[in-house]
């Protein structure tokens, strides 16, 4: 089967740090396409990085799917875009968020979210709380560290990681830690080792469950929420230049 | 004090409705600006047509802000952007589905929202639920007409809407309804008159909210989820040309 | 427009700073009544003495209204009687907890509230699910003071406030801090200068929710819950003298 | 043990039905001492009648205290001043909308509830809510009867609430009903035999278990939500005559 | 009124200490039978204890209910096979987990549980939400003592839970603490009296409710979910030896 | 990889039909165990019939571990044992009703579940809101027929499953379905064909995920909840004859 695997950013190294971890799990048969975001943020540390993404992430998936994609993997952990993309995809999309934390439902009772930046904490959260997980997900957590200077000194990474597993296995009573960044994919399994603490990668989990979905027959439902964007009329028939944009204000009061 | 009233889609006569509505009710010395989506679809439709709408929506906002706009309302019942606007402005940001919601949590126990399509009932069910009303609003409705037809032709829009909120009313004993979509506005009194039931409408709640936030002397918070975007370290140091975008796939596998 | 600004305590000092704080504010065509609880308790510090206060402050709504004010702010953060008011009242009535809740819902993704006593904090925390926050409160903090301490010593209660918000910052994460007591308002500019902390204060996001609400036109719904008070059927046709109130409890039992 | 069984409104009759229903189940041992309330409204229908009747039914609460009562059942099922009672008692107190919850969710995995007029249910929703019944209470339904016609009329009662419970059996998948009226107490059994749904009876329920709680020798937590209510300073000290309250209005603005 | 108390484990001596606890609080009119898991694991500390006693519990509540048993109460406070019971029993089955909980809502606002080990935990977090107190239970702590230790030394017992309770009482606010284990029961006065945090004891709450539903004249409801167990058609008609088991494991696959 | 397919029930011929669903599905690589339950009942029709499986099956788990068994998959929509299985396997343990709800979040934002018999319901709406799912799953619906008789009579179970589908698409809203019961497993494509609405059939979904977890390398977290059962002190050193069970009951009470 063909899977595409998409990072909504710009930086390439973390496009191939994603396919690196995907490469070590696909089944022979899969075939791996992977995008980088076009013109998108080099990291996703916010929504307006998430908003930026969005649109040309949705042109790639649509582009990937003519060239015979069938479903399509998101690694970002904010999930951008999710909800569109299943609209435009025939295919199944996985985010690695949701991905990572279905995973942790089935493995443990009771885990914690690590992610890089305070401000993504929030994000994440509501994330969970969509997914249902709010009463599994002891706790969000953060290594206060850029997604790019993480993926710059991995070995940093991996020691504020490591540190922040104990504190959620011993604060938290998490059973199981997922990572709250792609960029952190390839640190899983040491991680594990050290801890004992089961540590879930979303851009792992997120390629096997596509596997799965397709394996199933499965696809998105085009009923209702998850149908094909709507055509619109064509443009010209209404409107016209909009000559009040906020450019050209046009004031009104007294 | 000076209000940004943006329309994220397309259609410049939806624009004009949501002024028409607003400077009704707006204060003497509030002066509005208004803008309509530039390059954004006709109608907001999905979740696609809201990504579509949001980066262009944004540089708007920058942009009234950088002309003197103290606050902004996002007319259009999705509330797309809405977290990332209140990240890129410095003044408050309101969505009107938000606004309706917390008018209605005032002035009822129980209320419905009453919608365009279908589709766009799931994705206001989450709405409700992230701002804590799915205990109070009691059934999120349709009248299943796209938007731009409603707008058309706003006297089937009136008829089809009033045998819904008569519907509400006694099916759901709902006490208040909500509009459901920005285009809806100018009918809300009418329907009120008709059914006795209080009609909230969110373009005209949003823009009193705006000014009261502004009165009160208050303004979004800058820590955490809401801070500015982040800046990036600039894109020329890292990926250079994205050689494994989609387009000329990289396949791997055997 | 003609607001009712209604402390239901006894301490006319608290009306009167509630009334400082509501007058810098209030539009120049807002003529502000203000009340004080007549035979209430000094404070509103637990639920007997809230329940104390709601007759008597029922009946100054009633007056308020027939000498014409069109809205009623509550100021009491524990919103005493506050849907009893909505079903004497005509035209809204806001409740200063739900308003400062609602307002830091707009301007802050988490946010902390922070009371006076610690019997207090139970009873705000059911506030925040009624109104539907939970998920955005993350903590409901007290400052150990007694309301009328409080007032007494508002050197000593900025002390203590000041610290309090710093903690709801650094250890709950708290974007923006809710003011939990009418006796706060005057210190919310200071706080949030001394913080960088958004500091709502519900007396006057209240006062300017209740401009709002009647600029929109808009009003409690008389339908179902907020109808007003049923009318008896006169006493005298049944029960008679209460002869077996506990004063002169029948006894029954072998 | 002796316990205090009230009713807050100021039906004698409705005082003396709940009164021969707990007779049939009260311990030979339990003397039981009835109130009726005093200036209180002739029923509660609504949050205004809850709101008059609870500062009397306090009062008779400490007396009936005084005189040894030892545990207090309130016989309302909007369970109105609870928190309130709670605090002022130094024994347990039980309102029947709880006791007859916790009852359903014992005898049954789902239950419904039927209550007088439509506009109570909201405000029974609300205690559903609270007590934490609302993934197992299916629906709040109502027979749209005044609670004096109700009492008036038991046969004509009978019958509305026979084929009330056969729908929320039928329609609502109700395995218990809980019955939303002191003033149906004396119908459950025959109901019960009509329909095979076990019929729960706030006021037999609640007595039974204010019973239970004083055998297993269980008292109110006076830590502080429950604590009794704070003295204040005495009155003198502050304040002097309200001259602004609303009576002789101080009107400011310009 | 006849009821039995099992207890699920096979450990008699917390059967005697449960029937001590009980004896002390039941009716004169009470008659107690006592009964301990037969082949049941000697404790229940984990989902697979909890599995592998129920089978066994169902066959003498069916025999206790066939010598007269009117009541059940089972002594674990995991409430194992508390629904399966239900089933099973014509008379109401009360488990000491949901009874503590039930107790600890009318006479605090807000409590913790104390439990043994670490790993029952989520277990009795998940029972407090399926009991629909997540609002109201601060905090399920430890003393991280495994059940048959607990028993073999109840000094040591209490001097851990002493330590909890006022740990509870001043980080979690908790105004009351549920005890969870049956293993505890006798040391719940010396507690109160040692902290003045009401401590609530589920196996003796539960017998006082078993005797209010009795006395109340209530039973487990026979429609639908706790009706009695489908009879099956007999197993000779389908099936036959069952050759495909795991041990004879029938392998598949290419 | 190497599966453990295990039916808790009876029935062998259930079990043949989800291990021809399954080797549909199944990669080449994968090698399925199928068991059936060894003195189970014939179904699991309510909480007895769970409770009467589980033991059987956590031993015929163990077994098919030691023969090298990877992970397992419990085919029945009720999750019978599945903490318990979580505990005793060291492989990763999937249950269909959680793997069809997962699967289903992914696919669609509203989706029914149709099981077979009423008493059903409750219990499925219980793991529905433990596995998060309670916000997108519209209503859990059933078509009114015993297991057996639906697997003696496909045809019948088709055209009803056909009707119901139908419903929960026009009046639920339902965009996807699962299927309440192993027993329906080979109907789920022809109820797509059919209707167009994403059919999701627990067992395959059930045997892809267990394959996904294990191509990424996961396994069941052996902290807390999960871990394996506790060995307890040797039997002999406590307790004795239980000659107090309730075939010879202590009889207490005067």
């Amino acid at each position: 089967m063909r899977i595409l695997l998409i990072n909504p950013n710009a930086t390439v190294s973390m496009t191939e740090q994603a396919a690196r971890s995907a490469l070590q799990v696909v089944l022979p048969t899969t075939r791996l396409a992977v995008a980088t975001g076009q013109g998108a943020p080099q990291s996703i540390e916010g929504f307006t990085d998430e908003a930026m993404s969005v649109p040309g992430m949705l042109a790639q998936i649509r582009s990937a799917e003519a060239q015979g994609a069938q479903a399509t993997v998101i690694v970002c952990f904010d999930d951008p875009g999710l909800d569109a993309a299943r609209e435009v995809a025939a295919g199944p999309v996985i985010g690695i968020c949701q991905a990572g934390i279905q995973a942790a439902m089935i493995l443990a009772k009771r885990f914690s979210i690590i992610t890089t930046l305070p401000r993504s904490v929030p994000a994440i959260e509501e994330l969970v709380q969509r997914y249902g997980a709010h009463r599994h997900c002891r706790k969000v957590r953060c290594i206060n560290l850029p997604v790019l200077e993480l993926e710059a000194d991995m070995g940093n990474a991996y020691d504020l990681l490591l540190s922040e597993i104990r504190r959620a296995r011993d604060e938290d009573g998490a059973e199981a830690v997922v990572l709250g960044c792609a960029g952190m994919s390839e640190l899983a399994p040491a991680l594990f080792e050290a801890t004992g603490v089961v540590v879930i990668d979303g851009v792992i989990v997120g390629v096997k469950i596509a596997e799965a979905l397709l394996g199933a027959g499965l696809r998105t439902s085009k009923i209702n929420a998850y149908d094909f964007p709507r055509q619109k009329i064509e443009s010209g028939r209404r409107g016209g230049p909009a000559t009040n944009d906020v450019q050209t204000a046009q004031e009104v009061g007294n």
